[in-house]
């Protein structure tokens, strides 16, 4: 298959699952089930597309390090055990690790608790050339925190700025930083990895089995079950008032891990291909150089 | 004097050269060799005040420290030689370093550029209780980058962005950024020192004349003398798009040192005080604890 044959492809996959405008945006419209045209018994060629996918993002990437002008931000959130760990290990890992960069933001530490929230994200930007995936992000101020708002007090905002447009105002502050960021060269996609409630207890389950995943195992994960609806709630609340043009939501059904892969890299390959990333053109000057350079080489002794 | 009646008089001292709303500004309504109802004649009598000025600074930000609610941000931006360092020096010098840092920012690395702009200063933003002090700052990006255009093709911002609403999309981004900064708590306060074109130039002959001075005179600095007139109309197009009520600019008549420090410090105390700062207050609980400890130590043996 050809690159702009999959490219196209790419795209048929992805934009199914595309949020650029929130405003409409309910999440009972989405089904975490969903596999699209694909069904369980076509599990092993989404495979082969699925190396396919991976191939042309490799190559794309390598672009992207050439050209060095434009930095790619991928941003993944999910509830537990939805598959982020294992998305951003099966669709990335064909990729050049010198042009990506992993940042995983857990509790924040009393250092990062003492700066305004977006602090501790930006230090983690990519450098232009770049794909930085952050594996839970900035967004977590209006998801755990807004869901638990006793974590709001920890915060040490001073009080008089705490009050009910709190929400409202981190929305607007995040996409005007997003805003920003695409008018200076960083392209931003995030991803939704929508999972079932269901689902999450049968991984759960399996999670507690299987000795080699007990260590991805906490208590406290299970015990976060029972404010699934006040989650639900903020993840659409979060999608309305974020998702633009620029910097798209992808709410990517995640009960089927295979489709969850396919759709993630379909969408990064959408997002590099919309760059028309080139290698950086030669000049007359350099083409000199470098035939110089050759001259030199082949008449060493 | 009471700290109460300083503070009166402090916010008398700041308040004529404070931007709260850039709309109708016009740089040439500020007057560099301004010295307000002070005469060259009241100059020890304003060095006394300055001195009493520190010390009500210096009780504010113990209480900023202890509180550890609010940062504090003063962004410092002015031609060359128009007294930046010494206002630091002078009017922050009696403060507790320990809840101060200064950023100072030069031309930027490599590895600088190949990030968004307001990276390398969002690193540098001050923890909550602490004063950051910015000598130069991301302001630069629509001042020295809007006058020497070729400055913006090094920051590898991929071309497509590159167009005329450049500098209106960053007035806009920066405005939205400092907006986002107050809601979270960190107090921003932004001095351009406004001296003449005449007073630089006595002020670069003297840093020519004096070996003590040499390290401070750079033949590049002189050289900008002649983009003077561009900087002036960025400076003011700058205090037009992103001067606001939480985030206003002072524009401090610089052509006398002595009361460009007055003005400094009257504004940062003015800034302070707005806070309402108190000391923690102590509960029942910590009361019982701080009296149990004073029991055993008074027991020792």
């Amino acid at each position: 298959m050809k690159t702009k044959e999959l490219v196209r492809l790419a795209h048929s996959f992805a934009d199914p699952y595309c949020v650029t405008n929130g405003r409409k945006f309910r999440l009972k419209d989405m089904k975490p089930g969903d596999t699209g045209s694909l069904r369980a018994k076509d599990k092993d060629k989404a495979k082969q597309a699925l190396e396919l996918g991976i191939q042309t993002l490799a190559d794309l990437q390598d672009k992207l390090y050439a050209q060095d002008n434009w930095g790619v931000l991928l941003i993944f959130q999910a509830m537990d055990a939805a598959g982020k760990d294992s998305a951003i290990k099966h669709v990335m890992s064909g990729i050049n690790p010198q042009g990506c960069e992993v940042a995983s933001f857990k509790a924040p530490s009393a250092e990062e608790l003492d700066h305004d929230f977006l602090w501790r994200c930006q230090r983690h930007l990519p450098e232009r050339g770049r794909i930085g995936i952050f594996n839970r992000s900035y967004y977590e101020e209006v998801l755990v925190v807004r869901v638990h708002e006793g974590l709001l007090a920890k915060q040490k905002i001073p009080k008089r700025l705490v009050d009910k447009r709190i929400w409202k105002n981190r929305f607007e502050d995040i996409a005007a930083f997003e805003r920003y960021l695409h008018r200076n060269g960083i392209l931003v996609r995030k991803f939704f990895l929508h999972v079932s409630h269901k689902e999450q207890k049968k991984r759960f389950l399996e999670r507690l089995e299987r000795p080699d995943k007990h260590w991805k195992f906490s208590a406290t994960d299970a015990r976060e079950r029972q404010y699934w609806k006040d989650y639900m709630a903020a993840y659409e609340d979060m999608i309305r008032h974020t998702a633009t043009k620029d910097s798209p939501w992808y709410v990517v059904p995640a009960d089927s891990k295979w489709f969850t892969r396919i759709v993630v890299a379909a969408a990064v390959i959408d997002a590099l291909a919309s760059l028309k990333l080139r290698y950086p053109e030669v000049g007359r000057e350099k083409m000199k150089e470098l035939a110089a350079a050759k001259r030199e080489l082949l008449a060493e002794k």
